[in-house]
């Protein structure tokens, strides 16, 4: 008999992310599309119906179901409404695959996806009280209370990246300035070294890569070689990150706060400095009692996304 | 027959209320004394047991408990430890109280009785999903999700009043700078009105008054007659509470935070502000959807300490 899998989706403003995941948590096959190369809808949708189709097929893999981790993705009503991805307007996203897939489709806002990845296979699982903040384009927030995910009076709970670290500072993509996401993301991560090249002298290879062309991995692996403004970036983004943390960490005291995505990656002047940072800035009621850990997943949405799947067919 | 009254009772830093309430949450009778002119409990406690056995015989009322909320008091084991009270050390303030009433006596965290006054008899019936702000000498917080207060993984989430919201900003009790409490609480109202007398040329009655006597409720006084440093105190107050609370709506999304203590009634100029403040750094997703209330009790912490003793007798 063949194995099953769960397509889980992770659809973020720059990539979108393609697992097949086995009813265990474990990820058979991944595979990444540039989300902006598909500014129509069915024509994502006919690309992703292919990977999975072409994968399963080629691992002998059955399909039992699509999972769907999107920014503001309604779990209720199977839509979106995401200022940030290439289609305007609410999306009935769960009803378009569906159509194509022939197979049940699950929705969930894309942190909250992470969350349940977490809490169903990885680092989190047991713990009752704890939040999941994924670094990738933006900043996204998942945060679990008495073992439930914290949706708020009317489901947007969970936007840390849209809290005001520096009132008046970098303008933000939701119209406003000083948002915690326009530094401790890979796009902040990547404004910080501009500002870096501008104001500090030293000498840097990322002197000669134009504004557009530089991310965060490039950052993150110059830092690695001792460049000193990509160090200094790093240590910059964890120390507005690590306050962010202790004063959430005040607020609803997690056991544990899990990093995902590709900027928490970016290696250990960063991981120190967000840890260090948060330590610091800690009340003494926690301090030496929380730090920041590293998820176990490459990408963690798509689990939780496919756990949707397996928890449906339960 | 007599009616039934639970004694409910409030220790803060400046103030103790004492309240008799009924099972329907009346308060019947209410008396503030000074905490710190008891720097024995002994005395505390004797003094707390002569007004309510007085005020209470007076009114032909019968004592059914004592419900105690206590800035980080402890349920399970009755006791509290806190850095702003007359007392050192861990304190167990159940055992005491209940030697000399000879009554149930219950133990909760201060904030976590207001949130209970709140739930129980006040504006939040029937919310799932709200916050309680007390401004009294420090800033403190309930918070409660999915109906349920929350405790955090080690019982001390709602420390709001310690996030820092200026880094290297105003010396703290608990020993870092620029905590919230410091700007918005009777203490950090205080603090802001000195400061303008410095930084500002306005002609104020506040001038003649020397630092130690004046009082939040003396700035909320001269504001409403007009004094311009009042009033731009208030204003500051409101405008940094205002940014807090709507960074604390982007986390958690309630569905109303009520405002309680002496400084929440600091009038119109001072709520106007922080409701101005918070709807201006609210994320469009909550734009025009939330409002700070001002709590319906003089005292929901004496209310929310009496309901302890209602659940517990049902």
């Amino acid at each position: 008999m063949q194995e099953q899998v769960a397509i889980g989706i992770d659809i973020g403003g720059t990539n979108t992310v393609i697992g097949l995941i086995t009813a265990g948590g474990k990820c058979l096959a991944e595979e990444c599309i540039k989300t902006e190369e598909y500014p129509l809808m069915e024509d994502f949708i006919e690309r992703i119906h292919a990977i999975g189709r072409e994968r399963s097929a080629a691992l002998n893999l059955s399909l039992a179901g699509v999972g769907i981790g999107v920014p503001t993705g309604n779990s209720d009503n199977g839509t979106f409404n995401a200022s940030n991805l290439p289609w305007r307007g609410v999306i009935p996203v769960a009803a378009l695959f569906r159509e194509r897939f022939n197979l049940p489709v699950f929705v969930v806002n894309d942190a909250k996806a992470a969350v349940l990845g977490e809490m169903s296979y990885g680092g989190a699982r047991g713990m009752k009280d704890f939040v999941i903040i994924t670094l990738g384009t933006g900043l996204g927030c998942g945060i679990v209370i008495n073992g439930e995910l914290v949706h708020g009076h009317d489901g947007f709970a969970g936007e840390l990246g849209h809290t005001i670290v520096t009132p008046g500072g970098r303008a933000c993509g939701c119209g406003r300035r000083g948002c915690l996401e326009t530094y401790a993301s890979a796009t902040g991560i990547k404004r910080t070294a501009i500002e870096l090249l501008a104001t500090e002298i030293d000498d840097s290879p990322l002197r000669k890569i134009p504004f557009a062309d530089i991310g965060s991995k490039m950052i993150a692996e110059a830092a690695g070689q001792g460049d000193p403004i990509a160090i200094k970036t790093l240590r910059y983004t964890g120390e507005v990150l690590g306050l962010a943390l202790a004063n959430l960490v005040a607020i609803i005291r997690p056991e544990a706060i899990f990093l995902q995505g590709g900027a928490a990656r970016a290696g250990a002047h960063f991981h120190d400095a967000v840890n260090r940072a948060m330590d610091e800035n800690l009340l003494f009621l926690y301090k030496g009692k929380i730090s920041t850990r590293c998820s176990a997943f490459s990408n963690g949405a798509t689990v939780g996304a496919a756990a949707l799947v397996w928890r449906a067919l339960k």
